[in-house]
């Protein structure tokens, strides 16, 4: 068969057939938009953060199959409204406080609209320049923020799920080892990265406080690379990088340091002590779309053993081929994907936008509420906090069981007023207040506080 | 060392420190930034399609640090114009002809502001109820428009690579077995995965068309996988997906088909013969960002194996845990990331605006202008059309050395009016013309033509 079979009706002689062109104006129909973001970010705190839609709901609301002939873009809109946000649960939302807080902010907004227009794909160097020396300048430049030693390579990621598996797989390749090691409270995605590398696992065990320990580590010199977190997701603990680094340089271990969601929380001198030893880190991941008021999807993936992860990745068939010096610059040859979009652009929108004072003001300010919290729990009878609160996340456990706090944690979500999680430490569960929006006042953490004592006297 | 160590100056009873505006309005600099995106659109095709940087050139003309102190947003628009765009390989000009020319549209460029502002994280269902839902129903609606088998489950991954890792990594959980199949014409993202899954590769020989040679398969059964493509990078080869899929029938292999650019053609019916059989295929990629008018990235992953993909990546932590129901429905138990950005919204608005009828026209436009193309070259002494011409690119050659075709690509490549790339095919250099813009006319390969023929009589 060929590509003729089906084509009887037209012939190469025909005129061309004219272009499509969607129902669209991209300026009317952007300044719509636009506007739609900015009323959203003002009415954001007004709706309930945790949508209240069953399985199902949004997608039975939507028609079985695409439209034929195209249908105007205000019928997107419109839809957006009534159909897609009743089932948005709302990350933007100044009561969001479950997993970890993360924001979008207005450069990084405007910013993606610009990187969609561009749609500058980064495979090679020469197929994008810019996006690809911007993203190595950005990251330069955080990496000065969160006072990362100089010369680190730096690149973006789309989650962190992905930069670690990266760096396991760098890690295997330079060390020829297979093993993973990490802690019983690291993400769940280093479990997945050696699933999915079809590496071994082995759990470290933690110490009352969460925090991995070193001296659990007899097969350190097996492992091709062991992970250590700088705030885990379940309390924030912070493993103790200078010391398993040391470890590291004796027995050619890679340090992959998950700093996910506190390591922005270094641009403020006042938390470096979380990153004593970080010098002795191979590769380090830290998600600007946490707590560095970047939208999904920019992950930080920085190395001090970039030929490391080149020789891992690169892979230069002759349809790609370019002059050497262009080879080594493309980022593709340092991580898992070939084709990647401009990420970089709202990253140098946000750091330009803030500045390096905005940033460490947001961070101050997240933890300063968090703090408040902490204090309101400790001193009220009947509530405790159940981990050191170090940065902007607050475990905190209601007296009784933990079915009684479950339910808890469902009766004031179901409110609508706010979004909290949980978690499970040293075989209890607790419950989690996770701060990172600009938008979260005192009044906010007031009314978190206010709900969660009320509903805890009604269960 | 704790938290308090470095925080000596701040008492938990002070005021909480306000929290930062960045200096951008978003009404404001979000109407211009519109603007800018539709004046850019208008101006693409005058610009010169190649970035004309060396390498390093736009990192030396950006400050070596982040700013202390916030900066206007009209700075950041300033500096995109006089900085980045320099350095920009203008993939939405209408004389992109290299690699896979790849659109993004109107519709999904103000799609993805509205994503970034919404910022729905899809870590879990519940996190994201609308963006998940959207994500199935618009998997389904192109589903459809491709003529696929119905039942099938789709998500979107960042890019075809990662799509095809995750694959494999079905496909070894599935099978028990960690072989991997594809031909000699595979994406180099199929090395690359088996490279980070640890799985082994053997690469399959092709016929004179570059189409798998079916009878070099004698080692199926020890097969995990074959990865089978439907247009192939260098010159858009089919392989006979129904020859494999009934062999790995037999032997309980999984067929993986890679048609991350081809796919969208089958929109159009008079392509799907190169479909034939595809529903045999356990799991199936098309990239939205290559020939569906969809910017980066949007890479569309179906299986009709879903149980399996979930087995490989299901992985529920404690502060993770939702209902039952709600886990089965999260689309982070069906691929690599955990974290997923909104991806859906832009592909849901370009098949709105487009519609059937529209992305149809968008096919058959770029196929009518290659077949015009191959017609020019195949009537013209001293040059051959290398390849057959399946759909929107054309392989070709002037007479001569490989090395004369590779300095007449780099002499109309420098002119800055139009970018082609290469491929090898049995053995010689070839040209690429590849077609996929809808603001590319007959005047701009018109145009291109002469550039080469004037090159190739000058060299």
């Amino acid at each position: 068969m060929t590509a003729a079979d089906g084509e009887t009706t037209r012939s190469v002689t025909d005129p061309i057939p004219p272009a499509p062109r969607p129902l669209t104006d991209l300026r009317a129909d952007g300044h719509a938009a636009v506007d739609w973001a900015a009323d959203y970010l003002g009415r954001v705190g007004e709706l309930p953060v945790l949508a209240r839609v069953k399985p199902g709901e949004i997608r039975a609301a939507l028609p079985a199959s695409a439209p034929d002939e195209p249908e105007p873009f205000a019928d997107v809109l419109r839809d957006l409204d009534e159909i897609i946000l009743p089932g948005i649960t709302h990350w933007q939302h100044p009561r969001y406080f479950a997993y970890f807080a993360t924001s979008s902010s207005e450069p990084a907004i405007v910013a993606e609209l610009l990187a969609a227009a561009l749609n500058s794909v980064s495979i090679l160097w020469r197929t994008a320049p810019a996006a690809t020396e911007l993203e190595g300048v950005v990251l330069d430049w955080v990496a000065q923020l969160l006072g990362l030693p100089g010369g680190w390579h730096g690149h973006i990621e789309d989650s962190a799920s992905t930069a670690t598996m990266a760096a396991l797989i760098a890690a295997r390749e330079a060390t020829g080892r297979d093993l993973v090691l990490c802690s019983e409270q690291a993400h769940s995605s280093v479990q997945k990265g050696a699933r999915m590398t079809g590496m071994r696992l082995r759990k470290v065990a933690v110490d009352d406080r969460q925090r991995m320990l070193t001296d659990d580590l007899s097969d350190l010199d097996q492992a091709a690379v062991i992970v250590a977190t700088v705030g885990t997701t379940a309390s924030t603990a912070v493993d103790d990088i200078d010391t398993v680094g040391r470890l590291c340089g004796r027995t050619g271990t890679w340090m992959h340091v998950d700093a996910a969601y506190a390591g922005a929380a270094m641009v403020c001198p006042e938390f470096r002590w979380a990153f004593a030893g970080i010098e002795r880190a191979d590769s380090l991941v830290v998600n600007a779309h946490k707590w560095m008021l970047t939208p999904q999807d920019c992950s930080l993936l920085w190395s001090r053993r970039p030929d490391d992860l080149r020789a891992a990745f690169s892979l230069t068939p002759e349809y790609l081929r370019t002059p050497d010096a262009e080879d080594a610059l493309s980022i593709s040859e340092y991580g898992p994907a070939l084709g990647r979009r401009f990420r970089a652009l709202k990253l140098w929108a946000v750091l330009r936008c803030y500045g390096r004072s905005g940033l460490q003001q947001h961070i101050r300010h997240g933890v300063a509420l968090a703090q408040k919290f902490e204090v309101w729990v400790s001193a009220e009878d009947g509530w405790e906090v159940a981990a050191p609160r170090d940065f902007s996340v607050v475990c905190f456990r209601h007296d009784g069981s933990d079915v009684h706090n479950e339910r808890l944690m469902h009766a004031v979500n179901e409110t609508g007023e706010i979004f909290i999680s949980h978690a499970r430490l040293n075989g209890r569960l607790v419950l989690r207040l996770a701060i990172g929006h600009p938008s979260t006042t005192e009044a906010d953490i007031a009314r978190a506080w206010d709900l969660l004592r009320a509903q805890a006297r009604r269960l």
